[in-house]
């Protein structure tokens, strides 16, 4: 598991800071990713390219991140027989449910797998589910991140009730809302 | 002006019903078109063909119709220097405000001149807008068009003064809402 | 590949006419999936059971598909370390849009990869892209599929030229919309 | 009334700067709580536990807050015959309408009494209207309150009065919008 | 438990084929309730009595559906310290999302607890679950409906496995959406 | 009062059959008005100078009904110091959003006052309403009116406490929803 | 014209910046007016009455502004023959969407006049069109107002033709959006 | 081509920021233009004469940009001939959805060519598209401008290959979302 496995393809320079979450969550994992910034827009060829030798190149899964009519997933899914996943990323005026849309209601034929507004992190964990088929070392670290999440919300749940409402508050410098 | 001036494109043939609208208008203005299927998930190939080749093959305009995550028009729009009209197309669940999201909301760089949900005959009209540029027989018959339009109106109030809302309603087979 | 590699549950039977959309097309790719109905809400021990259970029964992907307040995925999601496909289901007076949001907005650590509303079609085409992993047959069908799906608009594009638009939409039984 | 007549439920701790709300008003009505962090999707089993225990435990109201895909307030209604009120919290780029339609358009058979976007006070209240119901004390605390809600709107309108405009604006530190 | 603990309000009787649902569940919970139609804007003196004089003549719960601009319930909570439950009823353009805006964004200080557009039924077991309390065979017969619901799930689950995808369709006399 | 008091005009003779609903209650109430086709777009002059010369010949509310991009009131409102009250209509894919917005977001400057979507008949009591002013008649014809549907209301709350549910209901020739 | 002609009512004083929008155009006008803070929801003795006796005081138009479920306008207008402004006021996590339907949604018998959401402004301008019947020296100046704004337009583009772009706009303290 | 081609409206100097974008890329394209303030509603003669003007003063196209209820381009749109090109912009509670509405959702026979919300760049890019037809030197700085556009996107992917994210996102300011 050398070579990269998730191919992460962004739309602008600007969904970075989104996107990065996919990529931290995959080396949480252990999984090797690349990553690439292309459009379907700009850069037409590049992205149809890059989806073409995909799968040939030895990656399992592609995940393709753009905001506003954000055709990047679905041009990128026409493209490949991969499993393609894509995030909506929100800017501009419509705060991202253009995105939501453009992406999810792909027409029957080629899907593409669609996680929440700026979700890339669920994009990064699905991509990992994705790949832990044939790789029982990967699911193994998915059942345990699942085990930290239930601890985590477990421990905070006996912190609040040790502490009550405003010590707590104080300490994650929440305030009342 | 014996060419193809417009080339009309939709994603699939359920959209034909639609986007023979754009065609019919256009025989008004005597202005040639051709229509293709291509799709910019299905075809990807054939929708980048035709619009690199668009321009060189003597189009002025391409009008692009889609309905659900309608990347077609922006997917054209990226591969031609021309200006691409595109008709988001009622469909599904969510009745077109996702085709319409997924046409207007392009990326700067790469406009796409989006019309109303199911607008293909103003997309037709649009289209000869732009080719009458440097043709004044389809300016002139923008122009009448237009009157046409006005004297329409001004005739069937006329006609609603003179026959009074009653019989007016019976004439035209309309019921009380 | 005779045990089932993808699980279909559905919220209501009422969800069967578009559910089925999964199991056809699963059928179609080779790949032997099972069915059951459950629900978040009606039957929530089922549901976890099922979900927790679905692992080590040999699964390699969920698809739920619910519709109105659908936690069908969401909820079989938090049960097991299996890739969850949600379909959000059109119904009642908000038309999938509840069904959507409430599918495909999960919080950072449980994806959902939602499809479109009713896309149960691409749901089970996305599932059989995820279990083509390792599964070189299947990697086959899928472009395979892509391709006749290429040809088929090639094909509609063809006779739409050959027949024009009025003989064509006769043949469809379309009519001017 | 020593025990806790209702569980505060909220998916994390970043949720409970609104949620100290729905505590803070039983606090004044004089009715015992408590409260926990829990979450369908991160802690399945302790939620599930939670509300199957809890009407066992002498609780009379649950009150569930949670965001996005918000299947909290449901997933709890699935387990308890007991009143469940869901307060949809606004998070991330849809504000809240998606934690709205998760917890409002239950399906038939399980309802969520589903308060305003961040409504936590208000679900205090109505958890004090439902337990009201043979605790005389508490009935007249709510009406003690509705009449004090009266006669502050009736003072601020007396000094609208007195001050004008421009002086009750500063009293107030509001600026013209 | 033979005066109606449940007051039914419409504000209009073309809300009655939708709010009936919530008698008939009463029904069959065995709650007495009484029902009638008035209008937060037709007839505010009488829905402003009905309001006040309910906690008085032993109601418990009140529910209340209506549709537009749907004000009714939010009028009555001002007028009672009573739970009110409101029901959004879809009618016109809006399909139901204005009066569900308007029946659950309820200012701070006077609750509506909302169910689903068009939910009576499940406003019905609302009202059930709150009147439950201290009447242990109220709670009981709410149980035994939850456990209903379980086993109807899961026959039809089993329904399912023996007859298949095709014939328990026809079963269900629903066809291939 | 024999001069048109009250101008409805609409965008199209599609609008007809729900702007007839304003002429039908103005009728009810004794008050003239005169109604015109004309169009923000498809006749811009007729719109604008029947909007200037309204005022000047007695005139004193304008009604406008339109669909889509509604500009037909807010175009009148430019013309006009006389007020304008809007009516949008739903029509096409957004069901009236569209119109609804486009009625009545109007800029600082230039207020439309709008109605339901399709509201014509609650247009016509609006007029009536700002033309009673000065008109002591008038005035008592829409307290009568207001008294007449609270009456109404009233019949039929009695009427359905005196049938029942089932009755009633087959009375109105309604149908369980 | 010492009496006020028109009362502007608010829910909250945390309306009043909006709100006093009304208030300052009006006076603009020379009409008087009055300004109370009452509620739907937390002092409905006080709206309905304020309502009831609005025509006998002598007030002309009631402008009621409100935000959330705006039921303000709605319930004022259920109680009196006077024509009711309504202006929705944006707060919370709808921005004002909710205030929008709640407030324009009237049904069949009840109108309110909305305007824009925090339209304020051209609420007092309504009002002021209204009551310009039979008082000419009102009507004057609401044209004198609308020519004004005429001016300002034709000033401001003239400017523009002299400064050019990047002059006039760090004229007006803007910058490149 | 000294003479302006395209005029540039807006309907307030505010959208001034906003709509320069447009003329910022015509100069780029060497395209000359002209600005003015102008308003459907407070200045409609002005903007129906300039309308009706531009074709014979030598306009191929104009921009008209605008918010709230947007109705200035499709006023134009009415008055003349040539093609129309809208803006929504951006302002207010509704975000822009508002503007997008009124000025896309044209009724046939007077189509706007409407891009993306605040898309005065696109529009520009649209404008140049249109008046290159017979401008070889025009269609000529369209396709350097893409393949600029492709470069940039491959310049920008290649240096995040070479930086990695971390270094990237310092490099560009950005920080983890």
């Amino acid at each position: 598991m050398n070579n990269p496995l998730v191919g992460i393809v962004m739309g602008s320079d600007s969904d970075l800071p989104v996107m990065r979450g996919a990529a931290d969550i995959l080396d949480e994992f252990g999984i090797p990713w690349e990553m690439i910034i292309s459009s379907a827009h700009r850069a037409p060829e590049k992205t149809a390219t890059y989806a073409r030798e995909a799968a040939g190149r030895g990656l399992a899964v592609i995940i393709a991140g753009a905001g506003s009519a954000a055709h990047l997933a679905g041009v990128i899914a026409g493209h490949t027989p991969l499993p393609v996943i894509g995030v909506p990323i929100s800017s501009g005026a419509l705060n991202g449910v253009d995105a939501l849309y453009a992406t999810v209601q792909m027409p029957p034929g080629i899907p593409v797998a669609t996680v929440a507004i700026n979700g890339a992190k669920n994009a990064g964990i699905l991509a990992a589910q994705i790949v832990s088929a044939g790789r029982p070392e990967v699911r193994e670290k998915i059942i345990a991140y699942k085990q930290k999440m239930t601890r985590q919300v477990e421990e905070k749940s006996a912190l609040l009730q040790e502490l009550g409402v405003e010590m707590y508050l104080q300490k994650i410098g929440g305030k009342k809302a």
